[in-house]
């Protein structure tokens, strides 16, 4: 899967992923008002809002990205409607020749691993058929618990030609509370770094592995540090505008063939509407905002690396 | 909610949860092909198998158990049907009276996390309205990112009157690989352990936090060391029995007043049918034989504790 990631990338020239991250207040009226008037103020007009909501931004920006990543924490806040909106996000994408990150940070000991590794990238046997649950492409995993929490999904990404992205280095404030504390004088995200080489050799792809990482934006000394470490993984990297990363500080995430990374943006493209900067296009036309927010992105991260 | 826990541990004088993991090969072959029956080899069909052997164990047993812990990745292999028998399973344990530990083990950045949280065990905002999307009674949460990835969990904790416990020492093979780690010659996990202890001081019930931790009972020693830096944090001890935890083994997981941990069984108990210690009581009557399993837990803990 990483091989049709690149090629997509490499295609629209856009090192960039859309976060599909809908806070119901993103939403412009127009949209939950007729999604309530159809569904009363309810779950299930929550999530027609978001998916149409979405559905808008996938329309506008598809021909430009090459991949979406939603963030499945919001539509589970919105209980099984929310999942029900993510799922149709997730097809609908791939209809659209995306690729679908799904950003779910899921791990834990193997055979529940296994579930979910089996509910979003793989197969479930059901008598003598077979069905996948999420289907998404990539799927995101925390490392936590450790090789046998991580193998599952390895298996899968061989089995299904899938991928995972694996947090190393996440981009919040406190990331570094446990993941920067020292280890016979390194860091665990470094230690952490080694295993996803590790796991990443068990399932390349033509020239990086099907076993990406996460690491944020927000931390480029250390993305620069783990670049050499890792230089087969892909990085996803979130972070970026919003939350405080730069263009220029993603420039040590890339190898010198331009690739190795792809960088996320959520709140900064889907609600570009609401920016100074895009607001002449006004709510009714937060797509188009979202649009060129994504021209821009792609321009601003093309100019640092290039 | 941890009082409400401590409350049910006590008046049926069980310190266990039953873990509602079901794969499809533990539900009985006549629950299966009823399903099938009426759904077809669908999701729908997989979903509605497994509630139905849900509701079985549950009524068997629910006037002997405080809690159960519904593992959601077993449902969510199944996709959306699998996580409405995840929700159905959810709201007939409450109605039953058992408190709803929802393993989930989720865990992202400050405003993910908030996400999870509000879709848990909190209520999300839809227009005029709130709603509970899965309203468990406590969630697993991962410590990976740190406190503002743990904080939003914390603070519907307090609003709701909910639970988290948090994973610090997990029940698998590797989980030292990263969590053993010593940093200034402590163990990763007794950091982690640290920072609990300090969460759980923003949300304290009467005698316990609603801030508690996970420990596997496949790490005897550990648990012993854990137990006397967090004294007012609940243990939920996964690993007894089919993973090798034993009884015994459970002893310094316990306070002097009895309480402080609460040990799960999930395959040992719902698919104890399959046993040879059970099987006189055959297939048709798998919820007669996870009963049986349950009064034998019950002494089994109490006999070592006590």
């Amino acid at each position: 899967m990483i091989n049709e990631l690149i090629q997509q990338i490499t295609k629209k020239d856009a090192p960039i992923v859309v976060g599909l991250d809908p806070m119901l207040s993103y939403v412009p009226q127009h949209i939950q008002k007729k999604a309530f008037e159809e569904f009363g103020e309810t779950l299930e007009g929550a999530a027609e809002a978001i998916w149409q909501f979405n559905k808008g931004i996938v329309d506008a920006t598809c021909d430009l990205i090459p991949a979406v990543k939603p963030q499945i924490a919001m539509y589970e806040q919105f209980g099984i409607p929310g999942l029900i909106s993510f799922k149709k996000t997730v097809d609908y994408c791939k209809e659209k020749g995306l690729v679908v990150i799904g950003d779910a940070k899921r791990g834990d000991i193997g055979s529940t691993s296994t579930a979910y590794a089996v509910g979003h990238l793989g197969k479930v046997t059901v008598g003598n058929k077979t069905y996948a649950g999420f289907d998404e492409d990539f799927l995101t995993v925390n490392p936590y618990l450790g090789s046998d929490g991580v193998n599952p999904f390895v298996d899968i990404c061989n089995k299904e030609n899938k991928g995972i992205f694996v947090l190393v280095k996440t981009s919040n404030p406190s990331s570094g509370e446990f993941q920067d504390q020292l280890i016979d004088g390194r860091p665990l995200y470094e230690l952490v770094a080694e295993k996803v080489v590790e796991w990443g050799e068990q399932c390349m792809g033509d020239t990086y592995s099907n076993v990406g990482c996460v690491i944020g934006a927000t931390y480029p000394e250390m993305g620069k540090a783990l670049r050499k470490l890792m230089p087969k993984t892909y990085i996803l990297v979130p972070g970026y505008g919003a939350q405080g990363g730069t263009a220029e500080g993603l420039k040590p995430y890339f190898n010198a063939d331009g690739l190795g990374a792809i960088v996320n943006s959520s709140r900064g493209i889907i609600a570009a509407y609401k920016q100074d900067a895009y607001s002449r296009f006004g709510e009714e036309n937060y797509a188009d905002a979202s649009r060129q927010a994504v021209i821009d992105m792609i321009a601003d991260i093309n100019n640092a690396i290039k």
